[in-house]
């Protein structure tokens, strides 16, 4: 059965394709397509979750933990194609603190209004805090630092940065390995308590039909989102670095947030923070390294260089959160800390008008 | 019953007075104005904690932990009226540090030595910890680094700043509505154990007029000693960094130094490391962002933007912490390191004769 | 019993010798020499181990953890005297990311592939967790924050560093005093089940003779090695760097190495941690403050002040394994984490011709 997204997927296309054809002004063309892609992203995770169940938990974990990105690759690969590699670089960090502060936070604060205090797995949290740092504080941090200290030869930092974002890949490949072959029986219980013995909800030919059709709707509306992106910036004063880490991040991930603090208020914490911490490490060991290696094959080159105040705040966040979960409960005022957090840090990327 | 504090704090700040009005020498006159403020903060301390009994635990708690600080925040807005601004980023940087090391390694090591290993609540020390890195590694560092970022441009670090410091004392407060009202239950253990259902230690009376002396002597001494502060600092060569971060930290948090002490020497970890964060915590996200609002009320505008020897040392004393703190026990060991810490940077301000 | 390393360390340190009289080509006897260590290293320890048997566990305990080290200090010294600086302190670097980074993640890879999780005492791991972030957060990263801050007055740097490396050393030998006698019922446990009431495997007078004998050898050896370097790291093109942080730290370490996988293969993780994470702190405490403080006794000084990628490898190195050992489990993915990030740094260091 089809959600309520299909419906408003369509409306909100139409509408931004009227936008398009009949020249709106950028800014309210703009949001309307930033909202537009937001029920599409819902209607894609659902074929994708769809797909999955019928391809078995196997081969079908693997299908959700890469297509359940299709949304940030395709407006990625657009904008990079276009140049944006700043974009593109500020919505991968916006992602990530997305997901750790803004995501996590919303659910702890939501979920602990209804619950005074809720408890989650405290051993996939540990292994999950390893992978962040290991994401955020190597292979965004340290090609950084080799950056820093050997200025005049700017291809210390790209070689350091290109060969971290392999090995990231290839660990986030190996964390699939495990999670979903040789140590499948310790992630099962999550899953199971999330997923049961579900019902696909829609057949098998509606999901592969929704997944090309929803694929070429985001990348229509990515097209005009990232066309509008430097138009509108300049419009509101709004910088790059803004529209990315705020804007563009919120827009690609708006279903993952909504999911996560719906799981929340159900006091499933298990799922909730296996969203956000998941996706984090999806856009930091999947999506990012992926987008390097196509700007290099579409010859529009980015590195993970990261500004300071990215990899300050991506390390601030992730020692903040590993701390958060560490104890394997939550409460509304850990909730508080990690969005007040991500408002310290919106304002700090509102405020810098270029990156350096 | 008023103890031992009374007459000493009388004398002492008789011999002050003598001393500002006959013009001693002014090194003998600081250090005079330094010791007499120590017995008057812990009459001052008594006066709280009776009408902290008196009003009830809520209330009480409020009234602790705001009045608590109240000869920081004196001492603090005095030196702000004279323009010392690096005096008093300084021995807020001394604060914490001084909390975290020094009371924590004094009270871990003298502690240990009667005590093999002495326990604390577990679930206490993690919920602070959060909390502590939050403050430090959001509130205090994050600033710098947009400021640091943005050179060109110096309001970015001023308005980041003033944000950070506005969300730290709105966590704060939340912090507080938290163990006080939606959670206290977490808490009653730890309070029960130190406080008994004691009785009030002074009839109320006795304890509205000793806060409203103390205060008045506070204030008085506090401005013989900032007053005295660039003189000896200029005589001893010490740079005001030097006297901030380690000497007026010391003076500002005596009582509190004592009785974590005393608390772990009688093997009550809890409230010995309840003091030593709890304090931390107190100067971090309300002595500080309080200080920088009256800065602004009195036009002479401080920001809360450290120097890196400050922001490097709070946040490897915040680490620490956090890793001496997460298995909830404490041996003399973990307090030789905390103190090794403490002392290494303490020789660090002693050197630099000027922050930039 | 003498094992197989001594007819080894005969044949290899003739080949050496041979080499050097021969002036074979300089490449080829780096190599040669660079092997030639390894089997004597073993010998070596084997020596340390027997004596420590026959001085009963205090005094044996305080051997071991001194005389383990001997390879290191040596070839240290024998470089210091040479004026190599750099490559000294690349080499301690080196050592703390091999031993923690790469002995600990083949350990983690190799054991998981036969057992699916391994456990570890996790009381001991939470206690070195602390001793790791002192000395790296503390003793290496603060001395240079502060060295940064004072650029115009080098001696800050100098100072600061001096006496933090006197103050990791204090600390090193407070921790023996700690593990050896005021605590040590909480380390039996561990010591048992790795060697029971062994037999000494050689006779003292055996013992005291090999020690003697393979201190020569390792002497001549580290001449003919710290000789070569200069020249095949210009041949090769790799730089000081690169060769302390990768040749010198796996020469010097390559008993550890073996001994710790040896342990995780078979499944007795406690002794294979206590390996990795004990020579990491024997470096850092004891071996670099001892060759801080020869090098000012021969009148070659060195600073501890490291290069910024070194301090952040360092420090990220720490995180990392603080947060993987923290629940007391391995499995082969957290090896892999260990492996990528030590491949990263590698590389970095490898791009890296020369450090500011």
């Amino acid at each position: 059965m089809l959600k309520w997204f299909v419906p408003l997927s369509v409306v909100f296309f139409a509408g931004s394709l009227v936008g398009d054809l009949t020249h709106l002004p950028p800014v309210f063309s703009f949001f309307l397509t930033g909202i537009a892609i937001i029920p599409v992203a819902g209607w894609m995770g659902q074929a994708t979750e769809t797909l999955a169940i019928y391809a078995g938990p196997r081969v079908g974990g693997l299908l959700s933990a890469t297509f359940g990105n299709a949304v940030e690759l395709i407006i990625g690969i657009i904008a990079l194609r276009e140049g944006l590699q700043t974009l593109v670089k500020a919505s991968i960090t916006g992602s990530i603190l997305g997901n750790l502060l803004f995501v996590l936070g919303i659910s702890f604060l939501i979920g602990g209004i209804r619950h005074p205090i809720q408890r989650f797995n405290v051993k996939a949290a540990r292994s999950q805090s390893a992978m962040l740092w290991l994401s955020v504080g190597v292979t965004f941090v340290l090609p950084a630092a080799f950056a820093a200290s050997a200025k005049t030869d700017p291809s210390v930092g790209k070689v350091v940065s290109f060969v971290a974002a392999v090995v990231a890949l290839v660990l986030y490949l190996s964390g699939l390995l495990f999670s979903l072959y040789t140590h499948r029986y310790l992630f099962e219980t999550v899953h199971d308590a999330g997923e049961g013995h579900e019902q696909p909800p829609l057949s098998l030919w509606v999901a592969v039909v929704s997944l090309v059709i929803t694929t070429v709707m985001v990348a229509f509306e990515s097209e005009w989102l990232v066309g509008a992106v430097k138009v509108v910036g300049h419009r509101l004063g709004w910088s790059d670095v803004f529209m990315g880490v705020i804007v563009i991040a919120i827009v690609g991930n708006a279903a993952e947030h909504a999911s996560a603090v719906w799981m929340a208020w159900k006091n499933k914490m298990e799922l909730s923070t296996e969203i956000a911490v998941g996706s984090t490490l999806q856009v930091a060991m999947f999506v990012a390294p992926v987008l390097l290696l196509v700007s290099y094959a579409i010859g529009q080159p980015m590195s993970l260089l990261f500004s300071w105040p990215e990899l300050m705040s991506m390390g601030a966040a992730v020692l903040l959160v590993v701390v958060l979960m560490l104890d394997g409960e939550s409460n509304w005022l850990e909730g508080a800390l990690a969005l007040g957090a991500y408002f310290v840090m919106a304002v700090g990327f509102f405020m810098l008008k270029g990156l350096t």
